[in-house]
């Protein structure tokens, strides 16, 4: 998407014959806009877990470059050499985010690839680019149907309010800056921005880690999308009001059931949506399906440092501070994410189409899953 | 209630001759607890309005001293510059905030009794001490009994449980600093702990002015209270896996007819309570009843500056610093209360009792009330 009128991905190779990868350093968002070079695994796998980028998509991609970094940076020896190297690479990529599925399926398909290449170092570096392209572009293009199947929804409240804009609350990050570009739950409304539908988009601030008022506002406001930043207390009244048509979120994980776990407080603004008759629908490519779980309340649910609540990080004079906000000797919890029960969920919106909360409905989309 | 074991209100005359009035001056915590002294109408004025001080219960607390403080200052001249200076006074303090009720209330009660009184300066003095005390005293035994009826509530949960300690979430500060003593919320709360029944409090940090993670967990803290802070997402994922027994919030206005409008975001946790069969229950002493309006969702909802949402305020380096959070261009918008219908609350708990939140209930805790 867009950043000061020029298109970006969140991750690309640079315009040069360096081999060096190039990514947006999420840390500094959204005060700094600053592009990191990485030129080894070592620091890629650095970028990974001090999350410079985060994102399920984004991460993916990122150990699939780090694999074409691998390849390139293998000592100039042997073919057993370059192997041990590279598959090394692999395992260390694998355990930056240990609870990241896409670092492990990106690493192995690279891996796959590989193994099918002819057994030199230009071979690999030429297949591990390839491979890597094709991880990158694969998310996109999925965000990318996930935009097309949902703008439909947006373009029908469109036609209902007369050309009015389309109030869409949605909650934490799940914008492009979580995948290689579009978005999960931002690409409707990029779509039906890019053609020309007014949207406004109401931005949960997302506490602890704030996402929503440091990435989604920051990219919405890039792309020229309008939007306000609103607590995470505010959603409830909104709708109350007759100020949201819409909701969408992404998911770190939605059971083929159709119960959905996303960050912490996404269960609230569905049961408001519920109370209040707004449609509430989840945007997710199909590799965050869990084809297994069929109660999404028993998904285990991590909990983060209490220094997350108890400090907030912002600007002040120039410079990004940490300040204390409860007294010193208060201890606080930290539940990173919640699981919204799929009689809450309108539909869900994958790179295959719209469909209902319910196993039955992600079946129907995914019939090669049925057991 | 205590402050490192010591018993304080957030009100009271100094104990010396001076006829100073000291106050908790609340904008330093949770970080400094710092007794500001008062001894002019202005510096209450400026007390109020500044917000040293805040909470319907506390103000009209403030508002009776400062006419105390307007008569003990008054001009020793003739009867009618007396009753000039004080009236002038009375007005000075009503538009300090002009939306809160017990403001004007709490004035107007002093100007009755001053009309009753001999028209001495002496007189004077003595009267609006007596009416200031008795306004104070009215509001630390409206607590001191909502706190005897509330917390049969938890006595109940606490014997079920087998003694284990009994889960209560708050949202915002209707703790004592809100009122003179004991609070409204936490009144049930500070009766039950002092009592000897365990109980724990999640706190909500209740953004954008986080009076939960700077107030409500001060003074639990401060009285020895177990407590959590959570920020405001998580309180559905604690109720959905059983981790709360019980809600209690306060209330800044509730209708004769059940319907509660409080800090934003108590909707929402009123709707969670509801989906997982938790109760949720309001505390309010009498004068917090809007004896006209029917509909809840009528009554006019605040909107305050979007800076409260954009920047934050808390503790770095020893000193207090604002932080901006959002990017420098995202607007953002900042509704204060928001309603909960009164199909989502369990009961009111009053100085008077518990009723059910409706017409019926209320009425008949007041049928002096009906029309």
């Amino acid at each position: 998407m867009n950043v000061d009128g020029e298109h970006y991905r969140t991750i690309w190779v640079k315009k040069d014959d360096s081999g060096t990868i190039q990514v947006i350093d999420q840390r500094h968002l959204p005060h700094d806009f600053i592009i990191e070079e990485v030129s080894s695994v070592d620091q890629m796998a650095r970028a990974i877990r001090d999350m410079h980028l985060r994102g399920a998509g984004l991460i993916g991609a990122a150990a699939g470059y780090g694999m074409y970094l691998a390849a390139l940076t293998a000592p100039k020896g042997s073919v057993a050499e370059l192997s041990d190297f590279v598959r090394q690479a692999g395992e260390q990529l694998k355990t930056t985010r240990p609870t990241a599925v896409n670092l492990a399926w990106a690493v192995n398909r690279q891996l796959q690839a590989l193994d099918q290449a002819e057994a030199t170092p230009l071979a690999w570096i030429q297949t591990a680019l390839v491979t890597a392209h094709a991880i990158a572009d694969e998310d996109a293009d999925y965000c990318r149907r996930i935009g097309e199947h949902g703008v439909g929804l947006i373009e029908e409240i469109s036609r209902r309010k007369g050309g009015e804009p389309v109030n869409i609350l949605t909650h934490c990050n799940a914008g492009w800056l979580a995948f290689v570009d579009y978005g999960s739950a931002t690409a409707p409304i990029y779509a039906a921005h890019d053609r020309g539908i007014p949207v406004h988009v109401w931005v949960d601030e997302t506490r602890p880690r704030n996402q929503g008022s440091r990435l989604t506002a920051w990219e919405l406001g890039q792309h020229g999308v309008p939007h306000h930043v609103i607590v995470d207390n505010v959603g409830g009244h909104l709708m109350q009001h007759g100020l949201v048509d819409l909701i969408i979120t992404g998911t770190d994980r939605t059971t083929f059931t159709g119960d959905v776990a996303n960050k912490i407080g996404t269960y609230l603004k569905a049961l408001a949506a519920h109370d209040n008759g707004i449609p509430f629908y989840v945007a997710l490519p199909s590799s965050t399906f869990d084809w297994e779980i069929e109660d999404g309340l028993t998904i285990p649910i991590e909990q983060r440092s209490a220094d997350e609540v108890r400090f907030i990080q912002g600007r002040h004079g120039g410079e990004t501070k940490r300040v204390l906000l409860t007294p010193e000797s208060s201890p606080a919890v930290n539940y990173a994410f919640d699981v919204t029960p799929r009689r809450y969920v309108t539909g869900l919106i994958s790179e295959r189409g719209i469909c209902a909360a319910s196993a039955e409905g992600v079946l129907g989309l995914y019939p090669e899953m049925r057991k």
